[in-house]
């Protein structure tokens, strides 16, 4: 291959290629890293509870509390992420309330919903953890996210939690555009439609973060 | 369907629903609209040239110059994003070259690419027309576009070019996230893998845009 | 005075008169303002408590309380912020400790200041309205105080409070550059060293703000 | 004294000693600083050209030049900035041309100012130095500063150039938001009301950034 004699189908493949078994190169030191545990809240997770609730992220508990726990015993901050009644919710993107994932066509009483924020009790943050009340889907924009990375010297960020293609993407391209590492977690992270998992693996994995599972990612902070 | 009795298969449904059939329920104004032009350029666009060329971007040509024309013609400004080298690329992502979709595994001199922004010339801008050298996939981050739309009084941004799930996605999520109306063409964007172009409008559809062929758009614009 | 002719002595007084006498041209329209008080939070008012406690600050009570007042009769939205222990301090800049105004040379127990952001009782926040805990100087920066406004419909800041020169003064540059008109309190924002306040509002005056006594602010809000 | 004792007149005197004999304990690494060179364009320095001169700006351009030749020596990075005809001008913010600084009284043609962003011809930057042209007074609003300077590794800021209220003290505020080292240069910023230097570097004292002459400076990074 050489410039200006690049085929369709070559240019193909090396796109499949780093979709699918693309695997960033970047060293991960532990000492630099931060995990991110975004909106694992009772929103999302609670059974039942409200429309939003994703069942693949309840399923997924254990497993995000194991990489949690692994985490705080090699001292790697845990950095929780939430929504809640923030600034009279006036500090939301302003057409999200017309996008079709709002689920205003239900006619119930939502007031209960994103108010407290409350992180799934199995995932309760410690004391002396920090939760970050986002005002967004990505958890760096309106927030002090980036000052407080840099402050604690990080240069890297794990991520987990739930949606996938949604605050999870979003959190990981913001990450990556502020010249972090970023390290995403495949299943430790959950989406409400299964067949939408992968193809957002793919456009990290190819631009954006290393994807690995969570047991890679715990051999790696060894 | 209400509060705390949700079913795993009903939420499944509503996801599912919003992806597919989803549509923002905003209303489009067109002399609040800017339409914007992302990543035209040869390096993208200029068959064969590059590793980077999107075959899909090419043959879109002729309807993207279709949608640029109209714009122009109803007064609507058109703004092109290049990438270039701009200071001496300093301003560059830190592990952009760290990711598998640099191809670093390919052993070409790129000094030629991505050094003057040049959009492919059927798209040519014209002499008024505005061309942000931004330094990352997404239109927004450390670029003026915010300031320039705001300057304009545009709430509406009418999004084309390539790639649909990189730069083309990313400026759609930092339109939303900024409170922009966001209006994304299905037929007017591309990507590399053809089988990635559905599930990232399906992700923009539920949260992030209006969805519309260009067709549909031209009309919107009548 | 022409191009390439002016003296050493034109630009001077070109610029003291601007500095001294210079009104922004801007219209402002009530119902497109809010009031930010800054910071009128214990630490800076309440007598004797803080080495940062500010005189001017407590005399002025009695006048910002008129000036909210007379906002929330008009129904202008009145949005405050506070220093607080946010995310365990670790939102804050970095070299902030190492700064002279920080008072290091104190050997005194600090544990109790700027915890809970207390705002000075006489000047308490409805319990409709927003309290921004921000984490810097200015009030934007990484706070959603640009969306809020934004979102409210505000094109324009009027700002009282504590420090001029510090929290106030960075508050209007950053509102400035965000293309918000700016509305500055001359007797209703308050310094340490009182001959610092004249200078401060020499330099908002000719670049960044309209420069008003409260009496003039609640006049032009008839 | 004592939280709860302290007097109007001791708090005076420590803010007044902070602002006149202040000096940041912060180190200063030679290999982790940038020189910032501020607007040092012909609009401001080449004597009678522009409304914008600032006598002293063209009088202190010896001393930068050699603060500038020092830093090239020293191998660290000097970075330029200047205002040019950027995106048609519609990058800026928004109320500009409503401020006395902008003065709109005087009825000359001002096509030719700002246009080029000519650095004065003695201070010229080297071929492989970075210009940034910004939009704004502040030089990390809306541009990449940020992102260089991080990818350059770098944690301090050597600021200099014109003027020193406005767009020097901006950028100081901006770079110690951001968390980086601020140095200021004492005897290499200017303004065009000589009694207006004092006040702005009292602010910075205290709160901001470490305020040296350029011969102090030069000494530190030997």
């Amino acid at each position: 291959m050489a410039e200006g004699k690049f085929t369709g189908e070559q240019v193909l493949n090396l796109a499949r290629r780093a979709c699918i078994e693309g695997n960033a190169s970047f060293d991960v030191v532990p000492e630099k890293c931060a995990l991110l545990v975004i909106d694992m809240q009772d929103e999302f997770v609670k059974p039942h509870w409200t429309p939003d609730w994703i069942p693949e992220a309840t399923r997924q508990v254990p497993r995000i509390r194991k990489l949690i726990e692994h985490c705080r015993e090699k001292e790697i901050p845990v950095i929780f992420t939430v929504y809640s009644k923030t600034h009279n919710y006036l500090d939301r993107p302003k057409t999200g309330p017309s996008m079709p994932g709002w689920y205003s066509e239900l006619k119930i009483d939502r007031s209960s919903f994103f108010k407290e924020g409350r992180i799934w009790h199995e995932l309760a943050p410690r004391k002396d953890e920090i939760v970050i009340h986002k005002p967004s889907y990505g958890a760096f924009y309106d927030t002090p996210l980036e000052t407080i990375l840099r402050n604690l010297g990080k240069d890297t960020v794990i991520i987990c939690g739930t949606i996938t293609y949604c605050c999870c993407g979003m959190t990981a391209r913001q990450a990556y555009e502020r010249s972090f590492k970023v390290v995403f977690g495949s299943d430790v992270t959950s989406t409400d439609c299964p067949e939408m998992q992968e193809p957002e693996l793919k456009v990290l994995r190819k631009n954006f973060a290393k994807v690995m599972t969570a047991d890679e990612i715990i051999q790696m902070l060894k």
